[in-house]
């Protein structure tokens, strides 16, 4: 009576409809196009250590995705970073957080953001990294000397409007910063209509859907806040057709997070999104830095973890994962080989198109459906 | 906001409320007709080479069922089928994958189509063989001049409509192709009204409901399609009453997959179906080809297999699963004495009639009523 | 679209709220009048083997609550039942289903339903037994000779109108029938509005609500039948408000099966219901006839068993069972008692404006509010 | 047909959405008054002796919680309480049960309840006590003796009106005996609008929210009375406006019992609740009398036991437990940083402001969101 909420799904609560048509896969394209930049791909990489290396992002962008580099992770807190994962690789679980948190406390090094940044661009690759909203005004020069082809702005939830009483910090006004720099902006995550219009107007190229839906993370227990990911990305999809509507600048709507297979992929673009950014799916491969291992920033925060380090195995190369083929029906790989037989089965040919798909909602669609 | 999706149920989530009349079970009669035919049973065997052999055909013809043959399967591609599925019934579990993609590299043979359906035939029971709709073009004359009596185009989703811009393949055209044969066609799966009444619309004597259903698929999980059976059957039953107002024809609509008891197949016939069509139950009886073992055609594919080869077992000859006596209380046996049960407990008698039974919709409903 | 159903609720998915009174525990009545009969407890036991024999009925009687004898069981197909069952005790699992079939190939003995009729008389207890449907007709003569206080007619699915060709077989005509015999009459299972309103019709004194919602039923997997409980007693208290409105009779609204707990029988109540049947929860006291098992009569169907037989243990004596004390928070003892604590932490004071209170519907409402 | 319930909603279904804004967690005031006194945390330890005893009462006040002792516990009835909680630490499982039937057997003794409540002063704690509504009128005297600053008076439900029959024992007058008192009272259970509108009407200063949702309950199990708490705060909500409207008079809304995180007391907060009362996370305390058991008033009922007895373990210091630094993703530590956290991500400096936050309803949210 005092309070009323909206119901909202999860991608598992969803599942596609197939429409009356059929189409050839050989027909079906991926194409995705932001600012001036198309990738073959509708990916993102997810800026954790254990995902995106100089190296991972070089093959990623091979392989037609984009690798995003943490800008305040271990490549740039250690110039031998590798040297560090391999080390922590051969070291029993009990030891892996002790380890973690020290190798979080060296402080990001001057000059080796750009140099990161370098090795990337020197493979050919589109450069992209990421940064706390907490840190984008001290990391400013930085990353302006490092002549990113596109930069993240990522947290939990970022907001708009960051309220701060505090003098001694410069809070980030991220209208002002946004349009300040000379390279396109990608903002999140995000969970509702208000917060993504919000963040388009900041002038960002993108919008990042979702707070703490990845796999290793406990937001939802630890702070009470929660994205039901199908939902988000519909109300995101609203704000972006608002958005268009009222400006004519057609923002991208980046699904960020939950999604393992290429089922939920799909289901995530058809909800509206227009590219999506992974983490544990990709920490699973052969080249993830992790080796096997899989951890957030949130994992070592100091007062309040709010993630963990899990074992996410290898279940293939990059190029496995993401193109084939598949092993088995697990649903890890050949991730997007997946979304264009998706594309295929329900006729669409592009995946503007594939957003029109109907959807129905089934309990534990997942599960009822997939596992029988 | 963005996106809007209906409330969609599986068949675990209705449950059937008996009427104000019960009926004596001697008084019910399970008879179902399509086109010139009629069977004791409103069931067609899934064409599977776990499930469908030229011999469980024959069998399933003596109890008044229809077996249907997987024309691009194991059968149609050995010559010495039966050796290759015995010795494939004393390897460990670990060689069973590679086996089973060895086996259905091997091309299908030119004639043992028309072999194969001579040997059903010859046992006195009607013929029925299954293509995909990738290859109905192609084995089209071998299609022809096997004589089958009917024909089922059988994919996860089939759609009257396939979009193709390669040169190379002849796309089948469902409603010329259907229209060309001069026997009755089945084709499916399909999951929602428009799709099932474009496939009415191709000229189909029946269309199957469902898509990657079965026990052995993962369909769901790696690419996002989903069926609800229940609703997906009633939503077929709208198309056929739709088709019916308009052509004066009634198109059979045949549940395909996921249904395990009795009481699984007495809710999809009071959702709309016509008939059904049965895998994995099948697989388990003690005539199986697959010899305890069950797969399907998607678990060898080449390079997104989406189902996985499950072990089911014997629970009974092919006649105590559809007729009974059943040993114990599990469901699995005397599948169709089950049926005939409901209705007269229902006070229906006739399959026509009990499509008009009352449902209730309850959350996991065989959990909780069933299992307690 | 084709088909639709409403929503139904079982027992665990609702929870009573308190209403603004409380009330002292010893100020509450569960009194309970059928007919010219008052029991101190809404109960009746189950016609089950492993629940009533002539002894146990009459400790029930004995504590308040009716006993129902089943007058095609054990105990009138056998003169040493007791003997038998005290050899079943002993026997190990795996012996016990074959060991049941034969003890009810058995026939029903002349004289002996009346016997053990007298037995129960004998002991100062209201006298009950319970015959199903088909074998009403048969067993008439021997049933009014019993001389019984009240009779149950029990089935998965009774009905007031059965149709039936056969010749052979004469059919029950419930409303005849009912209405010739000059003691009050139980009908059910029964699980909707019309069935139960039509059964009401026949002249029945009370009606069972449930349908193989027992313990050992598997009625929902093998037929698909179901009744979600909640709902089902809440349509049955709808049709006894239309029969008292169209003919000033009161007809008794008895829930059967699916109650383990306090809470459950409460929550039956608060739906409508004026007294519950138990079954399993009885099974496990330590004078019941079963020892420790539990089985149906459908655990023994030659062509289609319907339910298994579990081992219940044995938590307590009928007394410590129906009116405590409890030793553990488990619920499953002092049944009753915890039946008048909840009616007073409600503010109520008899059952019957125990059946206003209010109810919320929560997901499964046990497994998160009772097992945390 | 015959009842209707309203679909209530446990903390688990919903999740907080956090807005446009975000606010720096140094700007958010967790403050919480009520009548005179103000507390750093919103937090009131639940009157139990696993959790209050004299000493944590004061280390609670330290923190800035308030500390509730069970005035008819341990520590009223026994002068030595802490040598039997030690000895009964030492003690198998198996002993507890009958230890602590013995230890509640004994008499509440005169004095001690005043001597408690001194010790609680002396260490400049603000001092809370609470009674059984059964009990309140036989210690009146006592309580009015010991000169406390706050008393609760707490049952499973507690009504504004109680009905009794009996002559023996003067029933509480709540209306009468709050207004007598010249303390502030606190009173509850209740889980609905109704309940919680005339608890506030008896001149309460604040009213608990819940029945039995704490960890150690089977209310809803044994007695089918359940309160899904969001919707139960939202409710208490709603009687606090229309209170307020009447009288200009601002009631205190505590959310009481079944909250294990953080996140889970910012919903409880979102829904309405101006304070929380927590139970089971600190029993888990390293200075909680239970020494890592846990167990209610209704683990030991003579007749019928409500609760169990639970090993909690230890997480850590009150300290810790409430203000951090967390160890672990768990929850389970730093519960007021987290709700520090959640508040300033979604934007909102006061409790009262965050009771403007937006909710979702998702089905099991924590299950899905929190522990993929």
């Amino acid at each position: 009576m005092g309070k009323s909420g909206r119901r909202a799904y999860g991608l598992d609560e969803v599942a596609i409809v197939p429409s009356r048509r059929t189409r050839d896969p050989a027909d079906v394209s991926l194409t995705w196009e932001i600012d001036a930049y198309t990738f073959d791909l509708p990916l993102m990489a997810s800026p954790m250590d254990t995902v995106v290396s100089p190296s991972t992002a070089a093959e990623l962008g091979r392989l037609g995705a984009l690798g995003v580099l943490n800008l305040e992770g271990i490549w740039t807190r250690h110039e031998d970073a590798d040297e560090r994962l391999e080390d922590l690789a051969g070291r029993p679980d009990e030891e892996v957080l002790d380890l973690l948190r020290k190798l979080y406390r060296e402080p990001v090094k001057p000059g080796l953001i750009a140099e990161r940044v370098r090795q990337i661009r020197a493979a050919g690759a589109v450069t992209c990294g990421a940064v706390s909203p907490q840190r984008t005004m001290a990391l400013a020069d930085e990353i302006v000397a490092a002549e990113l082809d596109m930069l993240v702005i990522h947290g939990t939830v970022v907001s708009a409007e960051h309220v701060s009483k505090s003098a001694e910090a410069e809070p980030l006004n991220l209208k002002t910063f946004v349009r300040t720099l000379d390279l396109p902006v990608i903002v999140g995550g995000c969970t509702s209509y208000q917060a993504a219009l919000h963040l388009m107007r900041t002038g960002a190229a993108g919008v990042l859907v979702g707070a703490g839906s990845g796999r290793t993370s406990s937001t939802g227990r630890v702070l009470g806040i929660g994205s039901a990911q199908a939902t988000a990305i519909a109300d995101a999809r609203a704000a972006r057709m608002r958005h268009l509507d009222e400006t004519g600048v057609y923002v991208q709507v980046i699904a960020d997070g939950g999604m393992a297979s290429g089922g939920d992929i799909a289901k995530a673009i058809v909800c509206g999104a227009d590219a999506i950014m992974l983490g544990s799916p990709l920490a699973a491969a052969s080249e993830a830095p992790g080796r096997g291992r899989h951890w957030g920033m949130a994992t070592v925060h100091a007062e309040l973890p709010r993630a963990t380090s899990v074992r996410v195995g290898t279940t293939g190369s990059l190029a496995e994962i993401l193109l084939g083929p598949a092993e088995d029906d697990a649903g890890g790989q050949n991730l997007f080989g997946a979304l264009r037989r998706t594309m295929a089965l329900c006729g669409y040919g592009t995946l503007k198109e594939f957003q029109k798909a109907e959807l129905i909602v089934t309990p534990a669609a997942d599960r009822r459906l997939g596992r029988r």
